[in-house]
């Protein structure tokens, strides 16, 4: 692992997430760009003190020696966006699988590198757009997929949050320094941090692309370098039309990605603060609450379930689902084997070039005269 | 009463939500262009035969020569789109106030001359943006102007409904035939019909004004003759942000009319489906739900409710209210008494000369190569 | 009317219901105990003077003599409780038909007593069981009578309210003060005001009698006369289980009456404060969410319905269904015709004798050393 | 781990849930009856071939005479509910603490037998009452606590779930076999599976004791051994009062346990289903909607919390909170510190003893004539 150090957040979510299946076990890191901290956040999770590394060119250069048997089987990258594409290359060239936080890069053309070095390689990468990892996200990909709701006409996908809503990078909050700071977190905030989750969810779900959008970001508190707040008109490769909403301004939100989908024979809303439910909508017969591990489910669904219905799985569960697929493709790789079709089901180094193709279109139309832009 | 006989749907809205209170009864009517129907529909209405009359001239003719005990007070108009202007300056010709359906006209410039007429005849003149009346809606507004908010930084408005996802307007669906006729709904079907209820319930619970917007209005149904979607990117007059998206092919909606505003102290989200609710969210405390008839209401929402709390309210009441602030205001006006300012509390001429604006506005950009529209 | 004076709740609500559909008008009334203040209220009402009488056997008296085209049309009596009986019957006796708020009576005996003068008149009568009005409890009733839900295993009904939770009938609270009265009460306050309604929802949803009870009612503030609290163990005629909880000390809830039914094949939800939806539960497929005005609906739901869907009703409207459907039913006996099915649906002088068994056998269930009390 | 081999379903769940916070790591089992499926459930584990037992007495025997950094810490005990005490007390006896699953033996008496050892051993004991895990239980037992409801008055607390509404024991299901068999699960089937964590729960957010009860218990399907539904009329030690309904034929419900209480100043709701939002109910102002990880949480909520609000934590993490809390208090034990205050929330053996006084008590109301049966 690269980052996640004492009073990182999200490195603490992947450790849980990797290993609450038993198939993953963290077993060296190079948890901060301090040493000591790097060395004493190993210590805090029971690591033997010479795999906890002073930095990950140690951690690369180590591991690669070390004996078939012991040696790291792969890296996830939980740092700063900055450092993701210099990580996960260094990673590569060292013949090591990756696992890397999102958006993906600093900018396009370093994705499109990364994608051509994921490529040349051969090695298996996944991008932690974690929210596809839902049962009934994948249950709704399999709705549209399948055509029970016809021909999509409209997406309605938001993603409000209310923790930026105060200049809190002011006062040292460490989430909220980098990723307002251009250097460290790319050419947005919000479309960056939550934008692409909300336009990777959408192409997910959909199986569509955008292809233009029109944008209008804005900068609501005073001295703040990146973008907190934008909204997005968008048109899909079928005709179908829709509207993008992130903010993290929105005051007292808390979490409220929600996808809505409508075609001509159905639609279905999704939110996920509370995941386990989708509802589907028909004009013909009422509404049906579909719930996770109720009757009916694809098996994309099941696959990524635990427990009985009304035992509720949540964000680590989710996120978790993404590891385990990665797991086993990684394992059946290793051994030669035909995956099944669901370890494949995990977000890819395309999905990350797309997300940076996303954030870079944004930020130049809402800079811009033009009312659309295109998006490759 | 022009308009609203037999098969008519918003007719009989208003009669109900007129009567309710005791206050106005209907009295007389010209109900239907065809001067049978109009006659058959009132006698369904237990009118008497010399009060229900073959056109609406007719019953301006016979009516201003009533005695006083006998006359009509008021008109009020619930034909299609094309007819209000025509109707209501003649009425206020005639010496008659009005309460008209909206979109008020066919175009900003007749708006503008109705808007003229109003002020020159100084009769009262109410428009129907009925769900303005909810209390919630009123309490929401008076959170707003209270500063609870703080600055208002991002108003969600939108109007989804799937009744117009087939052309059932070919299968001779009487709403749906005149709607999509530029000729007898003017320039928008889903803008005009629904988009301007979301704008003005926008600018009335904010007390903001939209300066300038971008708009995409799509056709879905092949061979429908106006837009039936529309999403539109909205600035207002204090610097805040917005999205409108209205639709009439968000298949299985019902009439899902929701606004959230977010300021930099708190948050609202209001529901028409679920319109004895009130969410107001905030920062630094749980969220609160304001429930109609509960503790701690504004005198503006209190007196625009009958019923204890748990009791609920629904659409006929929110237009009842008003038709009751119109004749109590209307009662003031004729007994020469200052009215209570809660009785004022209608949407006026100049509400619909703004929707008028927006609806122009909106076709304008979203045929047009400019980002932006400005709204006078 | 009688009752329903100034300062009356029940009796402007009965007003508003029995006008909202140009069916019935309010042509006289009896609105107090106190001659003046019963004058005074009827002149509120835009009543003339000499429609407004100044005791209820006055009423009766005079209107039995105007000719028929100026004589009232039926009585409906708001009044507290303990006048119920003694109006009804002179109601009857003079030859006019009764709407009469529930309770019905004061007791098991005297509610059997005036189901015999019913019978032995030949008149119409409706008990205002009023929220079996709602187009989805009808619905309800016709999905559990069509078999959808196979046969029923069990019964939850509950009617919490917090209106009692302190004790406001020593401030001169007038709802508070005659409901808390045995007097005027009769043997129960929770049980007699709130109980009886979900008694009879249970009983009219399921088509089911209840067999035999187990009461626990508590009086929860001291010096108060009746009970504020009750909770019941039902036994059905078919051997279903139940549980009744009614409460008017269950701090800070509004009205929120709930009946929940399970059967071997399905089960269902249905709560008054959000009336519009019905929620269907099934084991093999997703719940669905039934709404008004949705497809699929029964008859007898559509017919109780005014608006499309999306368009909410609310507790007016539902009061509304039971006087126009006693209108419609007395119209057509009047006229000598059949009434279609669905005029017969309102609640009958039987149902209130139900109600007044039940009544008496949780009393003296609570009050015993016995298990069980039959409810015959 | 005594249980838990394949096809079992609790088993994951604890093991998932112990491993967490990375403070447990599983190091051997017994997971099954059968020597050979209990060595290739572990093998499925990852676990070495000699820690793979036979049988839980090999299991104990062998590791309590490995050295100290090898030997298991303590023992998990997740076989059906007649395996409980004898595991327990020969682990006990063996010197290891126990993690044992509900409801905790088969009779009373065998309870007061196992909590005089726990006693008498001086050894930690946790019974898995999971429901108590939630943040948002905890939260609510610590506002109570505070008084902030004032005297708690009435307590209304349902467990439905629907899994047995066929007789699906009949078809080999495992856990309907074993839950169905008065010799493996003891007196009831509903009320042991599910009715004992209602009244774990009522006891635990109240701090109150039942002190007698009224119950019917119910067996619907024809042949089955044990109960699988029962309403319970509930009395307390500060004289409120209750009902406490579980059902295992409530078709179609998934885990549907839910509590409500109502003081004299507040009320408050919770929903396992949606674990991570409680209800504040109050007379003087709106509804609160608390929430995980939100504003204003008590310490108690905040220490059994993992993610940021929005992001839903679910049945694994509040079952997680019970193994962590476990495992804090001992490692505490075993380096001689005194646990922080929120380290021992976990259920004890005491809870155990309450929970089988409670499910004979049931039991022998609903066979009796008695109305009332004491509690002690």
């Amino acid at each position: 692992m690269v980052g996640g150090g004492r009073d990182a957040f999200i490195g603490a979510v992947h450790r849980m997430a990797a290993g609450l299946d038993g198939l993953i076990e963290l077993t060296c890191g190079a948890f901060s760009a301090d040493p000591d901290k790097s060395k004493a956040s190993g210590a805090d999770l029971f690591l033997p003190a010479d795999r906890c590394y002073a930095s990950w060119p140690e951690m690369l250069e180590r591991e690669r020696t070390l004996p078939d048997d012991r040696r790291m089987d792969f890296v996830s990258i939980v740092a700063p966006n900055h450092l993701h594409a210099p990580v996960a290359t260094a990673a590569l060239d060292a013949g090591f699988p990756v696992v890397c936080d999102k958006p993906m890069t600093l900018s396009l053309s370093e994705a499109q590198g990364l994608a051509r070095k994921v490529e040349s390689k051969g090695l298996l990468f996944a991008l932690t757009h974690n929210y596809t990892g839902y049962p009934l996200v994948k249950e709704a990909r399999h709705r549209v997929a399948a055509g029970e709701l016809g021909t999509i006409r409209k997406i309605l996908v938001e993603y409000p949050q209310g923790w930026l809503a105060t200049a809190i990078e002011d006062d040292g909050q460490k989430q909220a320094d980098w990723r307002t700071d251009p250097a460290r977190a790319g050419a947005s905030c919000c479309m960056g941090d939550i934008g692409t989750h909300a336009e990777n969810l959408s192409e997910y779900v959909t199986g569509l692309q955008i292809t233009e959008l029109c944008a209008d970001l804005t900068t609501f508190l005073p001295g703040r370098r990146l973008d907190d707040d934008g909204s997005v008109l968008l048109r899909f490769d079928n005709g179908a039309r829709g509207v993008l909403q992130a903010s993290q301004v929105s005051i007292a939100e808390e979490n409220a990605l929600r996808i809505r989908v409508y075609g001509d024979r159905g639609g279905l809303d999704w939110s996920q603060e509370e995941p386990n439910t989708l509802i589907l909508k028909w004009p013909d017969r009422p509404r049906e609450v579909v719930r996770a591990s109720g009757p009916t489910l694809s098996a994309a669904a099941t696959f990524n379930t635990r427990l009985p219905m009304g035992h509720p799985e949540g964000f680590i569960e989710a996120f978790a689902n993404l590891y385990r697929n990665f797991a086993l493709s990684l394992d059946a790789q290793r051994q030669g084997v035909e995956p099944q079709p669901e370890w494949s089901d995990f977000p890819s180094v395309h999905d990350g070039v797309r997300g940076m193709a996303f954030i870079e279109a944004v930020v130049d139309n809402s800079a811009g005269e033009a009312k659309w832009t295109p998006l490759r």
